[in-house]
């Protein structure tokens, strides 16, 4: 049921991270700045694969989904924190927190 | 609006084929036959090559649109057939009819 | 052994582009316009995605070979022909252009 | 000079693992054991997932190669202890080995 919620938190933030790039990439000048893009890019990419790893039920998916709230925190945060966010931004940034936390309750770090 | 449904059918079928390759991993024989392991192996990568496409307004969509709705027509048939297909498949069955139904709208062929 | 090539070249293309957009969004300005970055995103993901299916030998990877070839010429085209192209850019361009006529050997158009 | 030798070791592992897994689906039996299948299907995406980051020259690569040399070192061990292991899975054991032993090096763990 949590890991339920979890899949679809993390299916959600990487097509919303991966839209908000194309979003961000079209409006240009400092949305298009190579910090922002980037972590938008590590977002979507880390979310598709703790995703995957849950789905296949991998005994891995506890480091990865730790990792996942880790950089979705990151991601929201250069959403909120950009001195032109709009709309698009904050939905985004959204998706990241709620990500974030699903994720840091099915996360464990490894040690 | 229509793209929007096929992008959720794509990760939808992504989900329902990782899932079902874990579930006919576990159940051994021939549920763990190369070629059903593998047609949907295909179909949960393309599906999520596709999703990512239209998510990103790629003008490149509609010829992998039209390769997903190929594939997914494979895998439907492939879980579909199969001597013991139970609830799992055809669960997978379903996700891959309904996403070969809405790429094959969105697709194009390559000429 | 042409496969073989074919999934070198496909893995090095994918790199390439990759490190080419984190260039490309480094230098900022026009280096960063949405269709330059949008086409290399593209690329990256099907040369990763061709290379897949080749080495899982997948009967579907002729369509995909067909369709990376198509998208790695448009990828060197928007690498070649930016007016301020630099070593990187034409680094880019010709692992596109390696990896578009290796693809378009291996590839079959759908009919 | 050190990343560039492990974004080759991951692109080679990942390959490595994605040809054996059809190998041993290929073999059936318990060369195709859910477990065995499973951490190969893991090692493949974390590989292609910690080269795309280092790729990238994302912050966040440390934390994602020092688990990708967790899960490299347990496929592995699953190929090594496999009581039939052929050339197919030693070769495998071997590019899992060289993975796990360079993204040791780049990888920090999270604390």
């Amino acid at each position: 049921m949590d890991m339920n919620a979890c899949i679809e938190a993390c299916l959600d933030c990487h097509r919303t991270c991966l839209a908000t790039i194309a979003h961000c990439l079209g409006r240009g000048g400092h949305h298009a700045e190579a910090a922002h893009i980037g972590i938008m890019m590590d977002c979507a990419q880390i979310c598709a694969v703790s995703a995957d790893f849950m789905i296949r039920q991998s005994p891995h998916h506890p480091h990865l989904c730790a990792e996942c709230a880790e950089i979705c925190g990151q991601c929201a945060a250069s959403c909120e924190n950009h001195p032109d966010a709009d709309d698009a931004m904050r939905r985004c940034a959204e998706a990241c927190r709620r990500c974030a936390s699903l994720c840091g309750q099915m996360g464990v770090r490894p040690h």
